[in-house]
């Protein structure tokens, strides 16, 4: 039987892994793949600089908690692309298989808490998880404009999944919705996405 | 002139750059350095995990804010190695400088806020900045010791080295610090810390 402090050093440790988590966002311009580690950190930035286009006062704090966990599932389960239907269907089943196993390597205590930051972020209900969610759809759209589109070239993105993504802003935050609407366009007049026709 | 949202972007996209800054220790069993990015997000983790630790009663938000800025200068000063007597001569002029760019390409209010939690960090006199130091000596031993202390060797790292900056953990986290004396004595052991002759 392991102590509380073993229990907590080993998921620090497990927790290693997600920075071996790839996404298809890219670093700089093509420089490489961005991995989940860096995502996260990312958005935890975000939020202490765009706290104030949130629709609803949030609590940064509980923002920043939301995020910095969110994607600790995808160790086991892999980086799901946005745009891929097929990995779509099979997403939430084996996500839930990873965090019952991931948030379980800690104390009991440790491990309710972990899971439901997990649950309040993937259901998107409450002023916070709103929030954190406006930010994960934002941060590669982001990151794909400051590349010069490279990460929507090489997947012959659409005008259509990426508004996909940008909707589920709205619930969160308005304003870098709006802000996105206009990052969109000139991507599209630049040929990075893939306009109506 | 940019907006203000024009100037959190430019902030949020310079800092990027922070995931090809690289440390001296190595993500897995040497499988590649790590990088400030990885670094700062598994202490805002740490900090969630092992808040209890803290000698002091602290304010988790607020702690997550110190870790997840706290290397943003070595965007343009570099990773100072912890045991270089050299590079830590100039390691504050450098990072001073840094501070005064990157922090400023925020608005000013947010220029102001971003530095004061850098300045926070840095004195190490409050109790949440205190516990942050904490874990950020502690980060690194933790992840040499999983990574079978492979970094420690390749730099021919003595015990002298290590306990000097473990000590830096005592304001912030006792219990933390005497976790570590385990750790390194079993190192030490291995032969991957140089002990005392």
């Amino acid at each position: 039987m392991k102590t509380r402090i073993e229990q907590q050093m080993d998921f620090i440790s497990e927790t290693d892994k997600v920075k071996d988590i790839f996404r298809q966002t890219y670093v700089g311009e093509k420089l490489r793949n961005e991995n989940d580690a860096e995502h996260m950190w990312h958005l935890a930035l975000m939020a202490m600089t765009l706290e104030e286009y949130a629709n609803a006062p949030v609590n940064l704090g509980h923002v920043m908690e939301l995020v910095v966990v969110h994607d600790l599932v995808e160790i086991d389960a892999g980086d799901t692309y946005a745009f891929d239907p097929e990995a779509n269907r099979t997403k939430r089943e084996r996500e839930l298989k990873a965090a019952d196993r991931i948030y379980n390597i800690l104390p009991k205590d440790q491990a309710e808490h972990f899971r439901a930051l997990w649950d309040e972020f993937e259901d998107e209900k409450t002023d916070d998880a709103k929030f954190a969610v406006a930010l994960d759809m934002f941060h590669p759209l982001l990151m794909n404009n400051n590349g010069n589109g490279a990460a929507w070239r090489d997947h012959h993105v659409t005008e259509k999944d990426v508004m996909g993504r940008v909707e589920k802003m709205r619930p969160g935050s308005e304003a870098l919705y709006q802000y996105c609407l206009s990052v969109i366009k000139k991507n599209i007049e630049k040929g990075n996405i893939i306009g109506k026709r």
